[in-house]
């Protein structure tokens, strides 16, 4: 089975959630730059979540050009990731919306964690499909990112009781973290063409 | 006619229904755990129909794979399909805030059904089309899940009436059902490339 | 210049309007049969749109498969298509929660002929741009359905301030004419294939 | 790395956001022709809007005509570029309710500047990475529209205070101007196929 349609909708899904994030930026009433101040945390979280759904679409992107074949699997693992990726518009509003509140934080964190299970189980399953040998194995080496990225989530969310902002600073420090773009798999890809 | 913007409207379609659903998750004005207790109901809707989305998009993904040519009654009797899936963003998010009663249940019943006899006539239509000794016909086989389907969602709309809960467990119980991958075409179609 | 890309833009659009007009299908809060009664004017409307953007997308899929190449002319006119066809999820809702009175039903006539129009105008810049001999020219032919649509539409509109029915029963008439599938395009294609 | 999926997902977040800004124009309660004066400068800033993104997404797709390989650096700036973009709903919807005031007007223009500074930014990306005797650097020559775009953009953003006019004024002459198809890409692909 082609793995084009599977990328396909995925963009699609994606696409979507990414665009409609920025619904949760109510227009306001009135025309004065006042009434633009209460909406800086919505945007500022739009903003973290923006970035995180682009790196998820990313290393997606990067994933599946490590990838050859699709099996029943690896569609339901991809469904799983975009289930909990499709959870990035509520967890965005509510914390946006309530300037960053320890509650909100913690969920906008767990979703967060739970996407990066979501995104390690699809990994797997691409590899275990591959068998020895996998090209994904091999680009992904030891993985520490992804390996240090859920660890860190996991963190931010009782930290989000003692002070928000500790959790903030952590989502924030992950994204950058993955920002610096992942040339592993490029690399891997760009070697074994040349053998 | 090639079937590729079928599929890629199709994808489009389902990707959007997908996502919009997650728009009756409204989010909450005040930042406890206790404000989301309301949400609970909505959410295990949402995760019902993401689930039933995504079956339809992986046995239109198969169905389709089976296919080579599309005409315009193909055309029709997909829009027809993807007509009653788009009500599922309705029916998911009443039954959800109506915290599964019994008219907004057999209402999703009901909708769950006529998506079921929309796919079975897209089925019969590509089947015609393919004539004797159709890939697909073959794929499929007895199609007993396609066949007890509707079956269960047709029991589920009165029962809405007496108890809720069991229609809610026969929609799990037909998701459940289908999550077990349908090797069925994967099978034949790789029998035949052998062949 | 290719056409796959305006094609898979189109059918974004197309797929995202006929999906965002099912929003204006507002759950309600009440539990009962009686809830859904005033939804049933907005139900209908959204089923006639749908067959609308349905039909749209028939006929785009085919004036495209006679489509070679695409010039800036080509991809403006077909940005004015999609800005008309934009406007149905707004004059839908607007018919439909006036229970299909004068204003909106004019208003909604109004639409689909400026969508007609804009259909002609890029079915005219393509025929102009593959000059003479031009497949799409031979494929439509006398094109009566498209000369017919829009007068029907012109008129439709101030009947709606005699009866708003009269207006409805002419979209539904013109909407069935286009149900009937075209297929001249099919045959001429088949036909210069086999020459 | 091909550039498919990055314009299929440009594709996808592109035609999302051109279609919810019409979510913006709210159905009216009334059916007379009264309550859509109302809507008459939020149907105007939309048409304008619409345009916009129909020039970038024309420009964007002529831009990656020109482009063969992309790069991690090319895909984060074209997520930035999707960034500003993704906040014309919320512009448009703002600069029309308020009937055009100044500050929504400067809040508009900001945005369009940002976006122009993303292009840019994107097509000295593809550029750098196209080397000496880049396509796209001969293609888009001097490129005089996309300099003198951000420096109107630039000048209207304070003029809004002095007269908002004034600045709708110049987002409509820079749209205009850029709606004069821009033919020097196609030119240069031409004479490059012809050598």
């Amino acid at each position: 089975m082609g793995k084009n349609r599977l990328e396909a909708f995925s963009d699609g899904v994606l696409a979507i959630i990414i665009t409609i994030m920025v619904l949760e930026l109510k227009v306001p009433h009135e025309a004065s730059l006042d009434a633009l101040k209460p909406l800086l945390p919505v945007f500022l979280s739009y903003v973290l979540s923006f970035i995180y759904l682009g790196i998820y679409w990313n290393n997606h992107h990067h994933m599946f050009h490590a990838t050859r074949h699709v099996t029943g699997g690896i569609l339901w693992a991809n469904l799983h990731l975009l289930f909990w990726l499709s959870l990035f518009p509520f967890t965005t509003g509510w914390m946006g919306e309530n300037h960053l509140a320890p509650m909100p934080t913690a969920v906008y964190g767990f979703v967060l964690l739970m996407a990066a299970i979501a995104y390690f189980i699809l990994q797997r399953a691409i590899i275990a499909q591959q068998g020895p040998g996998s090209l994904l194995a091999a680009a992904i080496g030891k993985d520490w990112k992804g390996k240090l990225s859920p660890v860190l989530y996991l963190a931010a969310v009782p930290l989000a009781f003692v002070n928000p902002w500790v959790s903030d600073g952590l989502f924030i420090f992950v994204a950058l973290m993955w920002l610096v773009p992942d040339r592993r798999i490029e690399r891997v890809l760009a070697k074994r063409e040349k053998e």
